[in-house]
This record gives C-alpha cells, structure tokens and sequence, in this order.
C-alpha cells in the first residue's frame, strides 16, 4: 500500500482500507530521469500524473521556438495538460522533468471508471480540479495585471522552497524577464 | 420547471423529474441590468452563476487603476471569482454585466448540499469544472505565447457570436492592446 498516495487522497476523502485497495490500483508508478518528457506537444494526453517526488514544469513553445513555462510542480501537486487530457485532445503543452521524479499515473478512461466504482474519487476530483483552477486564476491575474517585482512575489509564496531547485533561466521564463531583470529582483 | 437549467443539466447528466425538482430548488434564479455588479472586488465570493440570458465579464482592476479583461461570458456559460468561491476568500475579481442579464445562482454550501444529496451532480460539477480549467488553460496560453493577431483570432473562436456585442473598448482590453491596434487587426 502506498501511504504517500493515501496520505494524498486523505487530504480530501476518508476511504476505507478495501476501497483504497482497489483505489491505488487505478494507479501506475512510473519513474523518469532529468529532461524526460511525461508528455509531448502534438501528441496525445494519456495521462494525468500525482507527483511523488521531482520537480516537473508544464511549458509551451512559441512560433519563434521560445519556451514559456505555466506552471512548476512538485510533491502532492498533479501536472498534465489538463486541457488535452479532458477534451481528449492533441497536448498544446509539453511536460517534463526538472529533477528526476517519481509519479503516480491514471489514464483518462480508468479515471472516469475509478469514480463511478468509487464515488468519493469523483468528490476528489472534483475538489483537485477546482484548486487547480484556483491555480491557473492566480497565474494569470499575476501575468496579466502585476509588475516583474510582483510576480517574482506571487512565484516564491505560489512555490515556497523551489527557489534553489529551479535553474534561473527557467524562473525568468516563468515571470516573462529576462535573466538580468531576474537578477536585480533577487536583490 | 426551468426548461433552460434542465437543458444546461442534461448536456451532461440525467437526472429523473423527481431529482431535477430537488436540483432546481438548490437555484435562485435573478435578474441584473446593465453595469450591475454580481461579484465585486474585496468582497465574499457568496456564489457562482449559471446565465440564461445577457453577457457578463470578469476582470481585475491593476494598482495604476487599468482594468484587466479575464473572460466574457454567455447564455449556457458559468461565471463568478471561483477561486475566491472555492477558497470562501474574498475576491479578486469583479464580475458585472454588459447586458441586462438573467443567471441561476448557488451558494458555496448549497453546491456541497446538492452534491451530496444527487451524486450525479457532483460527476455534474466536476466536468464543469474541468471545463472551466480548460477555458482557463487556452486564455493563458494565448496571453503568453501569441501575437496580437492570434490572440484576436483565438477570441473570434472562443466567442462566436459575441464580437457585435462587446464594446470594442472592453475587446481591446481583453486581448491586451490599445483601441488603435485592435482598428487594424479588425481590417
């Protein structure tokens, strides 16, 4: 039994030890190295992913080939693109591995399964879809309306001990600066 | 019976007439003219609401006094600060009407009543929310990653229909430029 992923789905719901075993088998751990893909642009989005371990980003690039990174994440914190996923689309984002990290994966059709067998998931579910939106409401209220300083702000209290785990670049690819605005922030 | 919350429910669900009579007694239906206000900044975020009929906008005033489009909604669509409602914080939005408008409304604890009482309504919330998410996703990676042309493109797809509507102010402050540059993205 896995008491991370149960310790998770306590946070919101109280299973059973029975409905829990059949819970946690819904779910695939997968492991990946630094840089590895868990999802690629163009392709489709099989998966969502629980984050056990790892820093992960979720990132876009644009027609002149710049990255743009929406969201980092790491322990307790799901990534995927969402979007694709539930539309059952093309990924427009690509996420992959800041650190090497360790998931807990579900497919979109075990998902749909798992919460009609278990109606409690589908509350989970609920609750985690709901947070993440809370999430990406804050991103862009942070992107569209405050300054650099700001949002170097928003990113420390959104991501609270990252700071030393993420390389500078991709911070200030984050806040939409260049790595010399990033450096006069930090002072 | 409101044939139009019946409909907006069954687009997802299936409930018998006897659990859609619990369903719309959790509603309140209510009416706004014009510049009315549905959720106003610093405020509690009491509800989330369901339109029938009028457009209505979200948007965040920034400290020099700019406002800052999030989204425009229609009949069929769902609109409040839900980060604020699904957090019980208070708002950081503002969400008033371009038209006079007609919404269902329902309160943070009623939702949770209903979910409990219809399970399905849950399955029913948690798509709506991915939704959302969805929505949500597409808006801040246009804001990111594309042009002034792409973002007006991307609003004509996201909005059929609503460009005669919409004051080309308000047009403009949602995709992020000036009156002048959206004059010549509409030629």
């Amino acid at each position: 039994m896995s008491h991370f992923l149960k310790a998770h789905i306590q946070e919101i719901i109280n299973p059973t030890d029975e409905e829990f075993e059949v819970i946690q088998n819904f779910f695939t751990k997968k492991r990946f190295r630094k840089k590895q893909f868990l999802v690629q642009e163009h392709q489709h989005v099989s998966e969502i992913f629980l984050i056990e371990k790892g820093i992960l980003k979720s990132s876009i690039i644009d027609n002149t080939g710049k990255e743009h990174i929406l969201q980092f994440a790491a322990s307790n914190w799901w990534i995927s693109d969402f979007a694709g996923f539930f539309k059952q689309e093309t990924s427009s984002l690509a996420v992959d591995c800041i650190e090497d990290s360790e998931v807990y994966a579900i497919s979109y059709d075990d998902l749909n399964t798992l919460c009609a067998k278990i109606p409690m998931m589908e509350h989970f579910f609920r609750v985690k879809s709901n947070f993440g939106y809370v999430a990406l409401q804050q991103r862009i209220l942070s992107l569209m309306s405050k300054s650099a300083k700001e949002r170097y702000e928003d990113f420390i209290k959104q991501y609270p001990g990252f700071i030393d785990h993420i390389p500078k670049q991709l911070i200030a690819s984050y806040l939409g600066v260049s790595r010399e605005t990033l450096s006069r922030l930090y002072n």
